[in-house]
């Protein structure tokens, strides 16, 4: 697969190869590792398929920020997470835009705000029009290929209109919000009696089908139960049964399966292309329960106290009271819930790390750690009975904060290797980074994120942001309804600095509009003490109010002229005859006037 | 063209035509002119065709709202357009969503504010995938025509991406802001050392030299020309030739050129397919130049005196500052300018007056006149010297605030034939009353405008809007490079209610953010004097802040989701087997957990 660089081509190719910034890092790095290892320089004529430079973007799904051995969890040891981290940095204040899999992984995929992209929860679709990192990377080269789950709907209504067929390769981008599909499983088959959830194809269901598993559904009656004292299915939908052992081969289970696929795609590739590959897991997502060995791997000693204060419950805030006495919500205000639910989590997480392992030893061995920038993350977390409150949605860290490491190969982020990045930094970076990355401009006019390549290269961000947003629309949960809300009123929006966190929710009660939520993240870190109707804390709530303003000002749909083209088309009306303001010739260029001049023609008859 | 309608149809068609609000309306109203005009019962049958209800939807360009005699000017008498208002509403406070051609007539087109469709300036291209009033009353079976002028810019690059055609019938009304092309005529066939500013074909030019008009670009050298003692070209582009009649025959000249050809697509239809016709001329924005009788037919007496003071250009706001000194309101603080040019303005308007008595006429002939909604609008105003401006751009009343007029033929309408609307108004509400005029739903998850059925109808409007929004991208000016703006900051917000206006400038000075700027529109309607640096007006600045900040976090992405779909939506995924928060069995519908029961199947070997 390697071809050999003839040397007469030097002089033709490496011009070009200059011009591209992605060539040049990667000749760059190829170069300094060339000085440290005394590579031979003729090694380097073989190189050119090495310039290629890759992303493997892991994501977790409900992976929370704090399940990690690096991000201090007492139990739960996740070497493998915790390697990639020494070799990389660890984001410790990622904001996830929307702590809900579909909104959230839309804003990771587009680089822009939920309120930007307009697909704000599960199932709503992604407009037609939105651009994706897909769209983005092949521009500079650089395929995106997606392995395993997006939570994406199409919007078929919006390509009927523009006559995009779905089978075409541009429709079925635009399907898949701007992936090349190597393998898509959304890994929720969940069946009831209206029928599927989910009613695409199953490539996992169709492995284990073809691995002999009977039935029609074995994601669920083996990956996802285990079986009771009387031979019953006790499927793991009931989190009475959590602690049971799946009933599965523990290699036949999700996280494994994905992993094989992963790198059965790397495999495919032939090293032509750089590409991102989008390796994304279903778990530790629910159901909650886990084959062996992971099952008891975690007991009740294992489990943390839960981050939750009686005074949390008295004078809630009308919307967190709502969510905290959901179905989930009360589900985990029961002590036997946690007990049950949480060291199977652990164990699921735990798998994820040593399938983490299985991963980077791969990638080792085949010399891909060296030219791929790997990112593990979550789309959002899991309250897992903290503040009350079960799932996600509302805009606690536990929900709303994620685990975001990110590895770069290049040599320019050797000295920022193993370091903890504490800065305020939005999922939405993710995709300017890997644009940056791939070695174009980010097109800010677009993508709402920014790189964090200086983080990574261990460089001075002057200027970073102050403050992230998040926002979460609830309009589709039995909460707007008992709310009293119509859905357009169902948001909520978070304003998160260092020291405080705020939160905005729209619409309004039988006393008037809500107040907001806030909490002083410095003295109260757990958020217990919502002082959001606090007298003494009215200035805060004023610049967090201020914040929120500029933001739903912020500029996001101009996404059809960036701002150095609207910058270079200033003067060009007036070189094409809009001559403004004169009130006679000589106030004007006689240059601009040229087509205005001269005797004056005559009128037909 | 009429076609009878079989008795023995009858039955068949008549539930068919229930479910259709646009057919029963439309039955209704002839039901109704029967009974009062004596019509034999036998004509009905023979009227299916009359069931069609077009809407004629006028714009002129750069029209101020008050140069009419129905909205009080005291010297230019529009008989004609007055005589509209007088047979519908005409609004008082409507306000555009920016006053800049494009970027209006982008609102207009996509009943969505400037920040929703992105199109904030001329030649900011309208993304593909923003729906318009031609998709909307596409689907609900009428068709959307223009003649005239748009302002569009298509999304090419968009377009390439999704593989959509210009050639294409969806391609070309993508690329046309939903219409289909009877005529489109922008009106500005500047030319310049770097060629046209327009580059497309002009049908106007065409009919110009199709009458034997010589030269390359009949539109300047004839329309907006006169002719100089010397016999030379004295172009319409210098202000001092405004007074001078155009080298052109009344008649050829561009308003009733494009009176002919709204006339000409009229008689083209018929009458199976009810449709909207945008009939959109370019006057009477500049060149400020009109031929004979028009060019003398006002002079200095007739000229009001500019609303201004010198107090405006003390402690002047920086960016009103900047728009007071640049080349067009340097040139309107000549008197000499204003005496030139609004003479001149007026005979523009009088033309299109008279225009609308020919095209009225001919409706009232043809019978168009009672089934027709006609709306007179225009895309801004023209400060024509006004607060020490020209042109359009700053958001005082003079270029913000339109002429909006509305004739609704249905009998439901009677009740408010003559009156005035002083409710506050916004362009982007006219897409919302053509789909409710065309029998539609207004899609208000897309469409952020608001019906004015109500007012047309004399209703009560319980719930109004208590402010009106407009925005100014100024980043494509010179006076965002002179204020030291990066392109994204230079944007305009207005507030305004019926009291107050509240213009709120994004960016910041040497002096930090750039303050408010507030016109207290009761007791200084000529909003002469600005408040926003006064401490006795925190009060309401906070308020119009908070308004400010509630638009911000408006709605207006979530496009492929309406509020009903949300709703109808809610309780699916439990019926399809998302068992959410349960601890066992016992706690869910023994229904909803149906294929998760049963023996617990065997594992393969």
């Amino acid at each position: 697969m390697q071809r050999p660089l003839r040397p007469w081509l030097t002089p033709i190719i490496e011009p070009i190869l200059c011009r591209n910034k992605l060539l040049t890092n990667a000749l760059a790095a190829l170069h300094h590792r060339r000085q440290n290892a005394q590579i031979p320089r003729l090694r380097l004529s073989l190189a050119l398929s090495h310039t290629c430079k890759n992303i493997l973007f892991i994501m977790f799904d409900q992976l929370r920020f704090d399940y990690l051995s690096c991000a201090g969890h007492p139990h739960l040891h996740t070497p493998n997470i915790d390697r990639l981290a020494q070799k990389g940095v660890r984001f410790s204040r990622c904001y996830v835009q929307s702590p809900i899999c579909g909104a959230s992984r839309m804003s990771f995929y587009t680089g822009r705000y939920a309120s930007s992209h307009g697909a704000q929860w599960n199932g709503f679709p992604l407009k037609v029009g939105e651009m994706t990192i897909g769209d983005h990377l092949r521009k500079l080269g650089m395929q995106s290929w997606l392995v395993g789950k997006t939570h994406m709907k199409a919007d078929i209504e919006g390509m009927e209109r523009l006559g995009i067929s779905r089978d075409s390769v541009i429709g079925a981008r635009v399907s898949e919000c701007g992936f090349d599909i190597f393998a898509r499983d959304d890994g929720l088959w969940a069946q009831g009696p209206d029928g599927f959830y989910d009613e695409r194809r199953s490539p996992y269901n169709e492995y284990l089908k073809s691995k002999g598993y009977p039935g029609e559904n074995p994601w669920h009656d083996f990956a996802n139960s285990g079986i009771d004292e009387d031979g019953d299915i006790a499927s793991g939908w009931f989190m009475k049964h959590a602690h049971k052992s799946a009933n599965i081969a523990e290699e036949d289970s999700e996280t494994p399966w994905l992993t094989r696929e992963v790198i059965r795609f790397i495999e495919s590739q032939n090293g032509d292309e750089p590409w991102l590959c989008h390796a994304s897991y279903i778990k530790p997502h629910w159901p909650y329960i886990v084959p062996a060995p992971y099952h008891d791997m975690y007991g009740a000693n294992h489990v943390p106290a839960p981050t939750r204060s009686k005074a949390e419950l008295r004078h809630p805030h009308p919307v967190y009271e709502q969510f905290a006495n959901n179905l989930v919500g009360k589900a985990f205000h029961r002590e036997e819930v946690r007990a049950a639910v949480i060291p199977v989590y652990m164990g699921l997480v735990k798998q994820c790390d040593d399938q983490m392992g299985v991963l980077f030893d791969y990638l080792e061995r085949s010399g891909r750690m060296e030219d791929t920038m790997i990112v593990i993350t979550s789309d959002h977390g899991d309250y897992l009975g903290d503040h009350w409150l079960g799932e996600k949605g509302m805009l606690h860290d536990a929900s709303a904060k994620v685990p975001m490491i990110i590895y770069d190969p290049s040599p320019e982020a050797d000295a920022a290797r193993g370091t903890v990045c504490d800065e305020l930094v939005e999922s939405i970076d993710l995709a300017a980074t890997f644009v940056d990355f791939a070695g174009g401009d980010v097109p800010d006019h677009i993508i709402e994120g920014r790189s964090l390549t200086p983080f990574l290269h261990g460089k001075q961000t002057p200027g970073w942001r102050d403050y992230a947003i998040a926002e979460y629309d609830y309009s589709a949960t039995p909460m707007c309804a008992n709310l009293g809300l119509r859905p357009r009123d169902a948001r909520l929006f978070m304003v998160a600095d260092k020291s405080w966190k705020f939160i905005h929710a729209e619409g309004a009660g039988p006393d008037g509009p809500f107040r907001p939520m806030l909490f002083d993240l410095e003295n109260d870190p757990g958020e217990l003490a919502d002082l959001g109707a606090s007298d003494r804390h009215t200035e805060i709530i004023d610049l967090m109010y201020e914040r929120l303003g500029k933001w739903g000002r912020r500029l996001s749909q101009r996404t059809t002229r960036s701002e150095a083209q609207i910058i270079a088309g200033r003067s060009a009306s007036r070189r094409k005859g809009i001559v403004l303001g004169a009130y006679d010739e000589s106030e004007v260029d006689a240059e601009l006037s040229v087509k205005y001049r001269g005797k004056a023609p005559l009128r037909p008859n």
